[in-house]
């Protein structure tokens, strides 16, 4: 971290209001917890705000309204997003390979290179792939036959893509994932599995992120899809003829088995698990380590294994915690109903 | 998709007997949710066929007795291996560099390479290690000395295979796999965990397929092992001494933990985990996101956290939804019996 | 395994009492189960020793007091590590790239490279990386600008290691894992997320073994920490910000969500998933297949999703076994209560 904002530079570049001293230097970003001298730290709420008051940090970006005089502030609409604007500014330059393609890159017949596109070493590019305009593709990468790259992307080292897949403007893929392996599909033929043909393919639209380590298979017969401004974490396998809608979250681990169809703005926390064939809707959120077994419809917030709706989850959830106490209650019952039912027997008699 | 077939020749490639007419061209296969003009779809079973009506395929492959007029149709015994024959018909070629040693490729002393082997970009082969004939080597591999490799296997682009492992025939292996690292296995030395030496290997036996992105860790000081005809899905992990049976089918990130041994014909679905040191029978089948903590006798079904057959866990299942109304019943319940012991002590009071 | 040991070269090799032949001839070791002629095994307890009357094996590594007449044995305090030690001699050399630089390395400007480090075939070092003496750095390894890697580390093929990380002595990286790649961090912005730039980087200190195919994220602002000595399994990703303490043992799949702090000698079995921004104590144990939800104390065991103290889980899991008995219980309850009403009623009307 070399490089050295002003407050008073920091207001201009979130579009903030400035309170305090505008020559303050700030050299990193740091949570409030952590934050010491030369760190802009953020509040984004009462509660955050509270604790202003022992922090170290050299400065605040805080919510209108949230400011104390205790530190140098800037005041902004949303916290949250100054800090990215700050944090944008602080970034080293990434290590992306130059413009151009490095000699040891293996460019094979028919492939084609938008301007200012960056191909690193050793990369494979086979025949007939496309790369947009100053997309850059990461030492190592692998990506096979008649592939198309849009623009602005980044693929980082190691990756692999398979061939005939499609990938739009500005979508990121990090180091060691795999996208359009073969699906996981299987016929079964008396005394062993037979391997099902994959001729399908894999359509990734604009602005998609996909994190490290994870695996994006091809359709069987037709594309598995990630949606426009969906974003997928680390190690996540995303199975055969899955389509995800727009603007979803996936975090780590999470699995979606085939053909399964996700609406748009859905969040799966880590390690959820998706059965095949299903459909979740729109804005659905599933908590981590939920298991999805069966159609969520529009909205819902479920979880469990298998997952449930919320409110559903915690009624069982609270009744499994009071069912000790709630056996003992019927022990205690029997030996009362035993008890009556012989004092009864005894008058009848 | 640029093959075109005609219904005629379809019949003759899944030998099925034609209903219609013969000169219908195919492009390609869909389902029958999805199937448009030029699309071979199939119908396996009654429920399938009775949706034909409505599909707009060109022609479909349905078992016999499920045909209806509506579409040109072939009749075939089992249309599920019928259209993975058409499906390897339309299937483009893959991406599989070509026969020979590309000039990147590093190859060590020692190494041997069977007839029409094709060894890729920047691939690395160490010392003695063992091509067989017609296998492809993708861009990126890496295979440490004294590995042997059988026939007719694809290793896909940035797999490793560690040093001394043995590769049967007709196996495949998918991007960014990794084969006999070394096991986890540390000893606690009263301050620090000591690392166990690996010495052990691993075995892979004919038609073995592994997803991407998955880990087959080595033996201590014995084999891991995977049986014939077993497939193994991306971001599974199999742990130092593993043995599995043949044929098995093992969904998305699995984890089967050390010295574990699976029979023949098991089923883990997805996200499933298994205990070190445990021994699951043949045909065992075991339902996405369960946690197998003990043995498990053969054919057994089992699910859950722990896992426990199929019976014993929908009756506790059930029983648990039930609940929160039982708990309502035993307060209602505390309540009658002490009006009734009220009453009953005043009587004889 | 060519080597061959006597057992009077292992009774000096694991500082052991030899008991029997000295000239007995070890090629391999093998567990009491499946050793045979030419393995030496070993028992640790008494139930171990008890089988050895039917072992198979050559000689025996045993606990003092634990020997019986049957077979040649070494007695040593420890046989674990006595075990540990044999195998290091019978281990085969490891498939290292040889000390020095290979000419297809890509070495940008200003990195040092520590004396005797060995650098394989189609590795990449950006500029200004740094090598520390003797280590191991395999085929096809990217290591982007201004990482330090300490001395004595092995990192195994395919591995990528992002900008400014921070690695220490004697770590080991295994195939294909990813070290420093972005923190899965976004801002919701109205209609779409926003990318939170990840400007911190990873620091994993001295002895620390990451498994294969594993994922360490870059922190956002700060560095995410792997403990001195801590051990990692397989596919484990470790989110932004995690500090790890040290002396912890995270077996294959594990997930952990941003923020979150380990103490020190924390074991968390296989596929537990742990919550961002909690704290989990020291010498926590976390059983396999578990979800934490929460802040966990200094030594507690817990289990279960979401994860609770063993007693706790138990106690619940034992009473979720009776309650189908105890609905059958409630339904004979309700009925005698009925009756007894009714006698009650006829009575008092």
């Amino acid at each position: 971290m070399d490089k050295i904002l002003t407050l008073g530079r920091i207001a201009e570049i979130v579009g903030g209001e400035l309170r305090g001293d505008a020559a303050v230097e700030i050299r990193s970003v740091a949570p409030l917890a952590s934050a010491g001298p030369g760190d802009l730290t953020w509040a984004v709420d009462r509660q955050h705000a509270a604790r202003l008051s022992e922090c170290q940090a050299s400065a605040v970006l805080v919510g209108s309204g949230l400011e104390n005089g205790h530190l140098s502030a800037v005041v902004c609409a949303r916290p949250d997003l100054g800090i990215s604007d700050v944090l944008e500014y602080l970034m080293p330059p990434l290590p992306h390979p130059p413009v151009g393609v490095d000699p040891t890159a293996l460019i094979a017949d028919g492939v084609t290179l938008g301007e200012e596109s960056a191909i690193g070493p050793r990369v494979l590019l086979q025949r007939d792939v496309a790369i947009g305009r100053r997309t850059k593709i990461h030492a190592g990468v692998v990506i096979a036959a008649e592939t198309q790259i849009g623009e602005d992307c980044i693929i980082w080292p190691n990756v692999v893509i398979r061939e005939r897949c499609r990938i739009g403007n500005r979508v990121a893929i990090h180091p060691n994932t795999t996208i359009g392996a073969d699906g996981f599909g299987y016929n079964f033929d008396e005394t062993h599995f037979r391997k099902i043909p994959h001729i399908g393919t894999v359509r990734i639209e604009d602005d998609v992120e996909i994190g490290a380590n994870s695996c994006v298979d091809r359709g069987k017969c037709s594309e598995t899809v990630i949606g426009r401004g969906t974003k997928i974490d680390n190690l996540v396998q995303i199975g055969h003829n899955v389509r995800i809608g727009e603007n979803c979250c996936i975090a780590a681990h999470v699995g979606i088995a085939g053909s399964t169809e996700l609406g748009d703005l859905v969040t799966l926390a880590g390690k959820v698990g998706v059965k095949d064939n299903i459909r979740i809707g729109n804005r659905v959120q599933v908590a981590a380590c939920s298991c999805i077994a069966g159609d969520v419809e529009d909205g819902q917030i479920v979880l469990g294994i298998p997952a449930k709706p919320k409110s559903e989850f915690f009624r069982e959830h609270l009744a499994a915690r009071r069912l000790p106490k709630a056996l003992d209650d019927i022990r205690d019952l029997i030996k009362r109903m035993k008890r009556l039912e012989a004092a009864n027997n005894q008058e009848t008699s």
